[in-house]
């Protein structure tokens, strides 16, 4: 069943502001079989919103439109829309009470601009569950049309809550199953060879996979009624693809990387700390931005200066000054250092150079190493990565993470340089 | 100028991608006074692509078309773009030659997929300032078409180098002149009571706000040619907003929090140390964003136990069973403690329960300290945030950058409960 999408609001053509709200939408329905076909953004302008409208009662079964219900002079779907499919704006009687409320709940006063939110066009039949967030509904050439509002939190709710139970009600769905692959260390064109050796196994299968830096996601995706066959099918592929793939895949579906080095930690009993140089907190903040990481991160020195690489964490003086900060060495003693001042089972570190300045030419901007104290052992190598600031910090954080992944899963670490 | 933008790609009518390529081309050619009335995505799909592009055609000056230009099977806008305008797909010598190189450079087979990039509509100019990256332009009915790669940093490239003074170049526009100033610690609700003051001292100047979470930027928007007279106005509309916000204002345009505390410190000859428990080290991760940022930070110490908040930053045992981990003097404790140990001018500390467990009656989640140890004093307050954990590390680290740059400006710290 095809649908489309329109989000109205200046702050979106004008790129102020990400379109979250169509992200989210897509996804939602996509996953429950909904296909959208398109998704529109325009201002919150007449013509513009109207030609989208009417283009999209004309090639749609059904239309989310987000944004423009609020109470600022700006918010003028109601009005747009009343005009439009030409029916006129009433007060709506629901709707008001719900103002009215409000307005006692937060002791303000009912001006114009709030009520004006009660007034929309002929025939709109108000969504709004337990009377929290405020949207509506029409029905136009048998066409289903909801309105909902901009703010993410209550456009989730209404869509999660109202829309696409109606929407499955009317048209059930042969829904699409789809299972992720998320996978680290190869780029695109490898995988588009690896993958040749499987073109003939997929079957029905849909194989796509998309770049979602410094990630690879492959997406599986199988239509149809049989959840079992369904699964039994997304399942082979998944095999194939994990026996060509081995320990470069990380995690499915919505788990992250830290997710899945939390859950292996806990789960060997391990603890881990951190020493970070150009990364400067991000590897510690990424594992920490997993609810109950403290039950194995113990925390870790972000040693920015030589003299902190000294002082907190043992690096000689000497290695310093005759391999440099940026070095095998410096990577090795950071691990073990960090792994002392923390008390930890695990130390792993990181140090190189993010740019854009001071790199060389036998260690440019992009030259990493990582390093790593478990058990006896101390690992380390050197890595070059690309791009700018930011995303070398990001590739050195992810391949931190995924060295404790593959350590502690017994796997070889990826090959640096 | 009116144009559009036409995003290619079924991940994001899947909702798998966010669309920062419309997100950046709309805000870049908004900011050049090339307004966009609309942005579109579709499939990579013949049917809605050649919709979605004779539409732009019939009704913008310009059109600017992201994705599908890669190798993959999905890759198809170029075929696609030569059915939809009746144009053969010819090889592109210059296409060619920059492909040659590229597969002898990385040592790689010239495969038909790659071949495949070399093929483009009839009359396509190619673009690829460098060798870099590739797209093309084509002239229809006197309406210029530019295809970018989806690549966000290759379209970034090629837009910013070739297609906006392309645009500029052939319809000087009556720029729109935007300033934003950025302001944290206030509430919307609170933005708008106090914008009424000024309502009547705006003249032609369009104010607006948006939320950029912990953040609201408010963006000032004047159209002129007159450039002196222009940008006068808009000072003088600044400095209206300035007298009432006063500090909540940390910074104006591109420039980030972590920038102005950056430069701040810079000035003042002050190196700064953070102590970084709830946040777990996106303090230090923001800090170290910005480049040179080693002139001013020494590093930091991430104590998300209470043994490394003992060990390494000295907090008394003491303090831990009476007040708890999350507690002001704990706060104080670990400013004093990350500056003695980076032998920083400051230190700064946070402390606090990111949720979603482990809150009590008394702490509930979101309840935060923020210390700083500065000079012969110590800072230390009570906030309490609100949101799932993300959104409460986000608002503690950001809390904490502010209270650098108030420090070291001399101006009040925000309130807390």
């Amino acid at each position: 069943m095809y649908g489309e999408i329109i989000t109205i609001g200046d702050e979106l053509t004008s790129g102020r502001t990400l379109n979250l709200n169509a992200r989210y939408a897509a996804g939602r329905l996509t996953a429950c079989g909904l296909k959208v076909k398109r998704i529109t953004s325009v201002g919150d302008n007449y013509p513009m919103v109207a030609e989208a409208l009417n283009r999209a009662i004309g090639e749609s079964r059904f239309v989310i439109v987000t944004g423009g219900l609020g109470s600022t002079e700006d918010d003028r779907t109601s009005e747009i829309v009343a005009k439009a499919l030409q029916r006129p704006l009433c007060l709506d009687r629901d709707m008001f009470r719900l103002i009215q409320k409000h307005v006692k709940d937060m002791g303000v006063d009912l001006t114009p601009s709030l009520e004006k939110m009660a007034w929309m066009p002929d025939g709109a039949r108000i969504l709004s569950p337990e009377g929290h967030a405020c949207g509506f509904c029409l029905v136009e050439k048998g066409i289903r049309l909801y309105f909902l509002p901009g703010v993410p939190e209550q456009m989730r709710y209404l869509l999660d809550r109202v829309v696409i139970p109606e929407l499955l009600s009317l048209w059930p769905t042969e829904a699409i199953h789809t299972r992720i692959i998320k996978v680290f260390g190869l780029r695109e064109p490898d995988l588009s060879e690896i993958f040749k050796q499987i073109e003939d196994k997929t079957g029905h299968v849909l194989v796509g996979f998309y770049l979602h830096f410094p990630e690879i996601h492959i997406t599986l995706s199988l239509k149809g009624e049989d959840q079992v066959s369904v699964t039994g099918e997304l399942e082979r592929v998944d095999k194939e693809i994990s026996e060509l793939l081995g320990p470069y895949i990380f995690a499915r579906g919505e788990e992250t990387l830290e997710e899945v080095v939390g859950t292996l930690l806990r789960e060997a009993g391990l603890k881990v700390a951190v020493a970070e140089s150009c990364t400067g907190g991000l590897i510690g903040h990424r594992i920490t931005g997993v609810a109950g990481s403290s039950d194995y991160f113990q925390g870790g020195i972000i040693c920015y200066s030589n003299r902190a690489k000294v002082k907190l964490l043992g690096v000689k003086e000497d290695t310093l000054s005759h391999h440099g900060a940026v070095s095998d060495p410096t990577a090795r003693q950071m691990a073990l250092g960090v792994r002392r001042a923390l008390e930890s089972d695990l130390g792993i570190a990181v140090t190189g150079i993010a740019g854009p300045s001071s790199g060389t030419e036998e260690k440019p901007v992009g030259t990493v190493f990582i390093g790593l104290a478990a058990g006896g052992e101390v690992f380390s190598r050197q890595y070059r990565f690309w791009g700018g600031r930011g995303q070398i910090k990001l590739q050195s954080a992810t391949m931190a993470l995924d060295w404790i992944r593959r350590y502690v899963r017994g796997d070889p670490f990826l090959p640096g340089v």
